[in-house]
């Protein structure tokens, strides 16, 4: 089964630069953790930008919806700012039936020691192998259809509705 | 949906003793991983022992199998070397039929830099919690069937047989 | 010999804060990274205050040259964020002629991965215990003369003046 | 100052084999440490060879005294493993008096979280800059004159002798 993986940004693919002081994207590091993580599932990856979720606009989430339609393969995954993952996910399940979409993201970036983002990755990697068409969201260990989630900003957990 | 976690040793709970400059095993680092992976999965953990796979016994086989026919949930995870987890999936796919059980472990130690453990933990997480009745394992990104897959010991890595 | 440890924050020291995004302060690590490193060195540490060093006052300042003249050993560390610790060390100069000081930071947070923290504490405490009576400090592995040193900000080094 | 880097191997540079589960050498992650740790020091490494300090032969000890004799510069770092580091060190101070070398390693590999590797090449790279001509150890935060320490082997420290 081949996993098609749309990167988008979000926390998980921030990294510290030194001379501002600041959280910032360079590139993604999705491959290296799929790589480290001795990962043989075929996975095809591709950029679509590397935004905060804060920051997506419409025409943003438009092309996320747009390239998963013209998706040749049916399982798809996506990396995605925790803050505005709930509100892609509505829009994809609107507009897409016969796919199975998983998003997922990490609360610490990849980059910092004690990070979710690989454990976040494996949770993500297996659900979209195994669950029936639809949109679902994976965080903190668990796996959400896309209706039935929200993220509680108090406490930065995703809980079920 | 509570899982079960029964944890027996192998690569993914090894430390290095700088005494004798070997890896041994000192407690499990499981619930450390699971902490800090943000996980809100309600899971119960119980060490049974703390095992290289091929130090295994047929007794210890035999209390891996009754830990789980005894377990009240029938979502199980189990820990396990690398070396010898087809042997006893098999065995517990001759004893439990109803139950949702998936065994995972690691080629380097949760301790070491470049780890697999976190990522594979993901990955057996989310499948147990979705999976139909029935004994898996999870290794390398993949959901295998307990009677359909071997280890390649020439690269480390668990394929479709 | 015992060293007087100082702490007033800077890169070294800060965390990631999951619900805000940000780099923030929460407590020293210097004790865990003294551990962490085996060291065998008398070490008395003390938590002046975790700033950035753009953000220290004259009042800040004043209170860390009152804490190392009034210092019972004459070996004293002090953990500084980079931007401001040029000036601090001039100020510990003219008014300190009987000890050892050697000020160090880091660029990246011990925190993050890949962070040049614990070389740094590495060099900075070997530093002070071999080091005449002055004031030291000590960046990218160097040991420079508080008058004898400039940080290039283009590309976060310091170097010799 | 140009520091010389020669390296034989110790536990610093062990890194763990997933095919046959143990620590072995590879390659030398001297030069990685010290570009993570934004060393700036002019350093001109070279590998004599990747040992266990215990495999260590005559020949390879005869081998360490003549690339510091031959020099042309007169600071010498030396990684070496830890259990014959003292043996080495009294040799070369036998046979060597016009130079500044200074033996370091660590008793976790670099390879290995939480290791003293980083901090040890600090101290080392520290005292080597600094020191009179002589041949010292830095080990557990410390300078050691060569002939006033030793391995303390039930705790895996090097003290004052």
């Amino acid at each position: 089964m081949r996993i098609k993986l749309l990167i988008t940004g979000g926390t998980i693919d921030k990294v510290y630069d030194e001379l501002i002081g600041q959280l910032v994207f360079q590139r993604t590091y999705l491959i290296d953790m799929l790589n480290r993580s001795r990962s043989m599932v075929d996975t095809l990856s591709e950029v679509l930008f590397l935004k905060d979720s804060l920051d997506m606009s419409d025409i943003d989430r438009a092309l996320i919806v747009k390239k998963c339609q013209e998706s040749d393969t049916s399982h798809i995954l996506i990396t995605h700012g925790t803050d505005s993952m709930i509100r892609t996910a509505k829009l994809l399940a609107k507009e897409i039936n016969n796919k199975t979409i998983v998003l997922f993201g990490s609360m610490i970036p990849y980059s910092i020691n004690c990070s979710d983002a690989l454990f976040n990755l494996g949770v993500a990697l297996s659900a979209v192998q195994i669950k029936e068409y639809g949109v679902y969201i994976t965080m903190n260990g668990q796996v959400f259809d896309f209706d039935k989630v929200e993220k509680n900003k108090e406490i930065g957990i995703f809980t079920l509705l």
